[in-house]
């Protein structure tokens, strides 16, 4: 069970108990601060409700967030757009000809694939190695092959799916690569701050300012419900991303920028962050722990230093497809499949992606027990024939 | 003076009496009661700020704002989209292909422009009269002689630039040739419930619901600050839309779109629709008696029913771009040069886009009689000569 919109429903589902989405905890949303800030702005500036420009003092405000990411750089550089998503597509519209290269994981972000879907491009794929990320070898072999993508999509933190960070050395080997072949990086960095053991080592574009366009977002720290991230590109890229954002929705809501730079300015942030790594991070142990305790050891998994996700590997003979529809039906327990993530030739499909931050700690103890039985019950694991046939509608 | 980046410069000017955008009044925005939804919707449901399926209870009264324009729907025929200018991009990208055809007026919204700019569209054209909009013989022409646009842009009551509503009898000539020849209208409506005598004749969807793609927007009626608008489409259309939508901004707001819908359910746009009619209707009145009195009788212009703008005919030698760099610099006032909303080869010289709801009465007064000035100013009116000599940098 391969088809994406049958997933969807399935995970969809009133009732189940979902590691499949990589939602925030909505319980954790600074609610009541918002609602003062909103309330506040709307109450005091009417241009918060117009048509505008990109609202000067956010911009102010996320160079100093920027700053606590070890990235320099100015106002000239931010670019506004409605969350990181956006930035994927204008970016992808600025530089990716009909039919041009990518360069992507074999596991990859589905959002990247979907804004680069209309130009239609040639998809180039490396592997991932699940403690250090991206194989940075084949990287250098497709640019040493002559290949010559309109950019390469990169997550340094938290990756989603895998949920590893990059290591340093590569941190410092791919931005090389994208000076030396001059190909620019797009990095994703909506889980950059959503750290759960030491600060990582800068993102790319602590590295490269030139060929490392970074995609920000407040999705994942403050609330996705917002639709505010930003892009932090070259001065002559930001006046090219203009026209291109008229055309798609004229303006990021003033009163969302507004709101947000509100929040900022009152130095709310940083606590906030504090509070979410400290759940998070229980939510991340309770997920491991109780992996450890329900999952058969033929099972294997990652211990993500940063993000949302545990990505689990399923022993041969296993779909996870159709592990996910038996855990639905039989269990109202539902995770993502590898193959949504699957750039290029179909496969990834005894791949488990499990988000850890939506549900409280023992909500996430017993999906796991629930899913552990699944994978434990013989029906599931009757060897690929059976699997096969049990897939026809 | 045609080069668009000027002309935003120009009318950007700190302390400009500006008729360039088509700005609402931002004093008339409902900001208290809007806020007090906010602050209800955020106390109370955190889903608000997460990310969400489209709200359906907004698609519902969205419904009911229909049936007041004539238009029967149902929540299956609704997309929500990041305002109506998204839905230009959405339904652009799906409708037409790279080079393909569109079938535009010669005097066009410029946002239609930069949404379709991506796929490089072969660019139809057809004049509009100033009574009775579009010339429908032309688009009649264009299909029998075998054109077959992706679709036919149509701003049905109080156009943008020309201020122009569609005649009954070319509404119904329109919807004909749509079905006859299989091309669908974008129907942009959103200056519809913006209208000063008569409520106007129903906008096209009423009259078709296979070939007309209705743009709904909350911009002009309630706040653009909020960033939320939608289509109206047959269902297998709305459909397709969803991972398109997903690709370029994966949601529109939850918080603006659950505000929104309280604000509507609480039953509070129609007093709010009737203060804005009754202000922009004595605005408009304004403008017209100002032009009247302050502007030479060589300079016409026409009388909107609907909508945010007056469209104005400089006589002949003037050129409008010029005229607007004398206005800005002698006079500090401002409008939109015809150019801007050129469809196709260059012209519009002599017409002038005023805005009349974005300054109080007698702003309006005082900037049209200052714009009287300058057309009639000897300096501006010495014939195609100057004017082009003038024109160089």
């Amino acid at each position: 069970m391969n088809n994406l919109r049958e997933i969807i429903e399935l995970v969809s589902r009133p009732g189940v108990l979902s590691f499949a989405i990589g939602l925030p905890a909505a319980e954790l949303f600074p609610r009541k601060a918002l609602a003062e800030q909103a309330s506040r702005v709307l109450n005091s500036e009417a241009s918060s409700l117009q048509y505008g420009v990109p609202y000067r003092p956010l911009k102010t405000q996320i160079v100093q967030l920027m700053a606590l990411r070890g990235v320099r750089c100015t106002e000239d550089q931010i670019f506004l757009t409605s969350g990181a998503q956006q930035g994927m597509d204008l970016l992808s519209r600025l530089l990716l000809p009909q039919g041009g290269q990518v360069l992507f994981e074999e596991s990859v972000y589905e959002g990247i694939r979907l804004a680069t879907q209309q130009q239609q491009p040639e998809i180039l794929t490396v592997a991932s190695d699940l403690s250090t990320g991206m194989d940075v070898d084949q990287v250098e072999a497709h640019l040493d092959g002559g290949a010559r993508p309109a950019f390469l999509y990169a997550i340094t933190d938290g990756h989603n799916p895998l949920g590893v960070s990059l290591s340093s050395e590569k941190r410092q080997r791919l931005t090389e690569l994208a000076r030396r072949y001059r190909v620019p990086i797009l990095e994703d960095d909506a889980y950059g701050f959503l750290y759960y053991g030491e600060t990582p080592a800068p993102p790319l574009r602590a590295l490269d300012e030139e060929w490392v366009f970074y995609l920000g977002s407040f999705s994942k720290i403050l609330s996705p419900g917002l639709r505010v991230g930003w892009v932090v590109v070259p001065p002559p890229l930001a006046t090219r991303l203009s026209p291109l954002k008229h055309g798609v929705d004229l303006d990021t809501s003033c009163l969302a920028q507004h709101v947000i730079a509100c929040y900022l300015e009152a130095g709310l942030l940083p606590v906030h962050l504090s509070t979410l790594r400290d759940e998070y991070r229980r939510r991340r142990n309770a997920m491991l722990t109780a992996l450890r305790d329900h999952f058969p050891t033929t099972v294997s998994w990652n211990i993500p230093g940063s993000g949302m996700f545990v990505w689990a590997e399923l022993p041969p003979g296993f779909d996870a497809g159709e592990l996910l529809r038996a855990a639905v039906e039989t269990e109202s327990v539902a995770f993502s499949p590898g193959v949504i993530f699957c750039a290029g030739s179909p496969g990834g499909n005894r791949y488990m992606r499990l988000n850890f931050t939506n549900l409280p700690s023992d909500r996430i103890e017993e999906g796991i027990r629930r899913l552990g039985r699944v994978i434990r019950s013989p029906m599931k694991n009757t060897g690929p024939e059976r699997l096969h046939a049990s897939s026809r509608p």
